[in-house]
């Protein structure tokens, strides 16, 4: 038989968090304790809050575990909607507007099989979430990037984009819509009001759909501020991706959210065709609905949670920033949300061909996981997540600060 | 801003089993009660089993809320192993051969994006569950169709078969895998294990990926045996699904698992990227893959749970294909397994155009939700779930046959 069984854009198919993953098996079937910072699991430091527990598990005794409607049950869309409501003060319709689905990764399948033709475009912006970019490729897509720039304090030029996407739409590309996660994951960046609205214009003349993932928008560390794309994309076409993995410290729950405030034209179209796909995979997870719903309502217990929550991430993260810029090798721009650092290798110093080998190397020798940032388009970088105490973040920069000595040219 | 922003293949996004939702909805909201016979969700009439609902709320309360490994917790895929080792005397091998997956649904979209380009083609046998076949168009697949005929209790012309995928090879498409549901959904039938060594035959003679579905291995009636791929496709590429929402009652736990026990070239290229597939979405359900674990391990309880459960749908399906069978306007092979009736109506005597009018129009006025047969891959059949309670599908079949009276020509 044949071996190129595998279709042509397969090949995208890969998430650098997880390839590490036999190594790392192997290291501990062997008995070695690896460092884990590759990954922003919050349940694995924070306990997931016990209200949200207490009604899952009223939910399984009540027999909620059959099928439920595919685009959710209705109390939860109705908390998702309300919770827009409450931060952001948008009108999001639970019955036709709101989707759950199984975390932000399916709606970015749905998104692309959806949305994308082999060599249709959209922008993406560099260094991008790793699932972003794969399950666009996967559907044959070609990115329009454009980059946050390390050396600005992950400025953007926006002038730069808009010409870009004209003069792709001037070879006759489609382009298709434009991909934000803000907060940033991988920089911990949160974007500037005013860099939003230049993004959102660019979007509305292009004829672009607006895409954010607002996954960590109650991440968010003193003197920075969320925007919510609903807030100044009124009339535009947008689509926005939430869930309760982050802000709610449920990762393993699955549990994802897709809004489509507006009802424009092109807006309804994308409606019915989330419902669609939802039809095709008939539910989501039912017990976990209710949990989830849950624990967006209980508003008080979430507020408590979550400012105990973000203020232990702040801090990790500032020390980890701290820690990392005393280092001759690696240079950080202080995270403003989220759960991760990006720093820059110097790469110039190190006697390692890339970030991904540096990965590896660091792994075998010092037992500490990062991501390669070459998996979020940001060659040169490392993703680590500042989740873990801060005794252990000290002990592990350590490690990789003498690493890098170890490995200096 | 043009309105055709969907991608080609995004019409193939549907689900018949779901579509008549907002027609049911608007009922329920207005105080009518709908007998739903639409979709095969045990759990509606028979509760999950306690065993399992007492594991789930064990790893809830013991805090496994967090990420794991994309293929899934290596206590689920060795139960899921060992159960093929059990039932089948099958090795597969929990490491590197078993995965979970978000249903069987997730796992039509992995196994579609991993090997479809736009045109391969891939056999699939007509009644087909539906969202095989969503799940192959959505990536441009271009299926070889082979019809169980209903009027020879749902045999099948294997010769034709093979001439078919031979001629479609010469002329110089990709056949890229064959598709079989066993037991059948929608049609209930059991594959007689010499029609599919003949089935494996062609595979091996054509170079053709064996795919079965295997979700309702164990709800087999009297007289009836079931075949395991796995059992006579030794040495032959082949991928099984299974999961925990059929023979385990628990359809709202959302756990489907993925089985690759060959290892020829083929076989472990496909290994390699299911896992990729898994990463790029990080993992399913953690607390649920612990409830299903011991839903398999715990082999007593299940056989008794099992034994019961088939007992009792066995009792419902002869019933109903007796009720049906004498009602004028429809005709039905009574089902040897799985939970499904799929009747061919009598078109010509009826004043309906379509099997889809047909099921429509009798939700309106009787309040009986069937799904249309087209959705199927079977114009002209509804699909009837034989789950309810006697008393139940009695009233319903009473009501579908005086429909079809008051709507005779």
């Amino acid at each position: 038989m044949e071996i190129d069984i595998l279709s042509k854009y397969s090949k995208y198919a890969e998430n650098a968090i997880e390839e590490e993953n036999p190594t790392v098996h192997m290291m501990e079937k062997s008995g070695k304790k690896v460092t884990k910072l590759n990954i922003g699991d919050p349940a694995k430091f924070f306990p997931t809050p016990k209200y949200m527990i207490d009604a899952y598990i009223k939910a399984l005794r009540e027999g909620k575990t059959g099928y439920v409607d595919p685009e959710g049950i209705l109390e939860l869309r109705e908390a998702v909607s309300k919770r827009y409501k409450r931060l952001y003060n948008v009108d999001v319709d639970p019955n036709d507007s709101t989707f759950i689905t199984h975390g932000v990764s399916e709606a970015l399948i749905f998104l692309n099989s959806m949305l994308v033709n082999p060599g249709d475009m959209a922008v993406m912006f560099k260094p991008y979430y790793s699932v972003c970019h794969s399950g666009f490729r996967l559907f044959g897509g070609v990115p329009i990037f454009q980059e946050y720039v390390h050396e600005r304090n992950w400025d953007i030029d926006t002038d730069e984009l808009d010409r870009k996407v004209k003069a792709a739409k001037k070879e006759g590309s489609k382009v298709k819509y434009l991909m934000l996660t803000n907060p940033s994951n991988p920089t911990g960046m949160v974007l500037d009001r005013k860099v939003l609205q230049r993004i959102v214009e660019i979007a509305k003349n292009n004829d672009l759909v607006l895409v954010s993932d607002e996954i960590y928008d109650e991440v968010i560390f003193k003197g920075a501020t969320f925007t919510s794309i609903s807030q100044i994309a009124k009339g535009i076409p947008h689509i926005i991706f939430n869930g309760a993995s982050k802000d709610l410290d449920a990762t393993g729950f699955r549990i994802g959210f897709v809004l489509v405030p507006e009802t424009d034209p092109v807006s309804m179209v994308i409606k019915k065709k989330v419902l669609d796909f939802c039809a095709i995979r008939l539910c989501v997870s039912t017990p976990a609905q209710y949990a989830v719903a849950e624990g967006i309502n209980n508003t008080s217990e979430h507020k408590a949670e979550v400012a105990m929550f973000v203020k232990a991430i702040e801090e990790r993260a500032e020390l980890a920033s701290k820690l990392i810029n005393e280092s001759k090798y690696m240079h950080v721009v202080p995270p403003k949300g989220a759960y991760y650092l990006f720093p820059k290798l110097d790469m110039g110093k190190l006697d390692l061909k890339s970030d991904r080998e540096f990965v590896h190397t660091l792994l075998e020798e010092e037992a500490v996981l990062l991501t390669r940032g070459s998996g979020f388009g940001g060659d040169g970088h490392v993703r680590l997540v500042a989740l873990p105490p801060k005794e252990i973040l000290e002990s592990a920069i350590d490690r990789i600060d003498k690493f890098c000595k170890r490995h200096s040219k």
